[in-house]
């Protein structure tokens, strides 16, 4: 049997994350309707992460076991014909019967946008989050410090995960801006539910002086969510690299 | 009389153009309502240019006549509140009383953006015109060359244009890539009904071997739209710049 990896990218603006729903269209389910009209056939696929209603991906993995020979090159182009503007097909490649595309996952990084100027950008809405007061990229860029490393992020997640090791490793994190947009990029081991974009709430508590840097360690071993930031709205947030093993 | 002279931006997507149409949504029509909740009373408004059905501004002006004592400030943050997110007001100023946004224009700059990448990108939908096949930029750029100056370019406009003078003097026009993004980009002190999208279709004709680059002055000269490139879409299309004498 055939394992095929794919790479995607979406817009999510119109989905509830990736992951099947009820009375909710996911990704997934678009995918899984596609592949059944290229393949003949409904198949599993296993997507790299759970990604929150409203998040975006540069770059999303899945896989899919199958028994047809539609080579890769076909099903790319087979499946971007049938699927919807807001999600494309960048490759697909055979891998090994056992890779999954999540257990595999050795890393990931994702990006979350802030477009900050006085006037909200027509073309960066559902895009980026839009922030109308100055945010010192500096101040942002030394409160990443505290968050690099090996924590329990317990404290750094909404309500409504069933995880009980809530232990992650964040390898990098920076912020950088290029003219009016901020670009806040987080890369770790995993991440909770809405880890990222509390992380990021708390940047900008950090950033308007509700929070002291210095006491971001206390507030990250506290374990304590109601410390921490608010949640950053989803439609900043890009999955945008996935790293393999 | 306080005559106003406003800056926007806008996604036009989903609107017909910038000027009131009967039985369709226009630019105009959004900032007559928006304009009527923030100042207390429906005034006129004169638009620097018309703009096709689903073409985008980064920069548009519109100047208003009113008695009204709101000061610009407060105008642009009222309007930014009562509008559309896919509008944004971007300034206001007080200019004399004879200026017109339309007659006092001296140079308009227009941007044409392609998504060139063997697949789709998701972000780019609606933003740019996706063309999946390699385009050689340095090729494009020279087929530029034939279009600068001065031309009676009614061989580049569609029907529908109730224009007499097709006379238009092209001051600056080039072709610039930007990793999958290649940008055109048009400056001229005036354009007719399609003009920017029917060259940039013909710069395209012109990479693909249709239209050889030295038959240009010619096909310009004979005035017929027949043998100028396909009208590209609208989605690319930006007025990028007004230059005000």
């Amino acid at each position: 049997m055939r394992n095929l990896l794919f790479k995607i990218s979406y817009h999510g603006g119109a989905y509830h994350g990736f992951q099947v729903q009820k009375n909710a269209v996911a990704v997934q389910q678009v995918l899984q309707d596609g592949i059944e009209k290229v393949f003949g056939r409904r198949e599993d696929i296993i997507g790299c992460s759970r990604t929150d209603t409203g998040v975006h991906a540069n770059a999303y993995y899945f896989n899919m076991h199958t028994d047809s020979a539609i080579p890769c090159s076909g099903a790319v182009r087979g499946l971007n014909t049938v699927l919807p503007e807001d999600i494309a097909i960048l490759s697909c490649t055979e891998v090994a019967e056992d890779f999954h595309a999540r257990y595999c996952v050795r890393e990931k990084e994702y990006i979350y946008k802030i477009w900050n100027a006085a006037v909200r950008n027509p073309f960066w809405n559902g895009l980026a989050y839009w922030h109308r007061y100055p945010l010192d990229a500096e101040k942002m860029r030394r409160a990443c410090i505290p968050f690099i490393g090996e924590h329990d992020f317990r404290g750094f997640c909404s309500k409504g995960s069933d995880v009980e090791d809530t232990i992650r490793r964040i390898t990098e994190m920076d912020v950088e801006r290029n003219g009016d947009l901020l670009v806040i990029r987080v890369r770790g081991d995993g991440f909770l539910y809405n880890m990222v974009r509390i992380i990021v709430g708390t940047l900008l508590y950090v950033e308007q002086g509700k929070i002291s840097c210095a006491d971001l360690p206390e507030i990250i071993a506290s374990g304590d969510r109601r410390r921490a930031g608010k949640t950053a709205p989803a439609c900043g947030l890009y999955l945008n690299q996935v790293f393999y093993e």
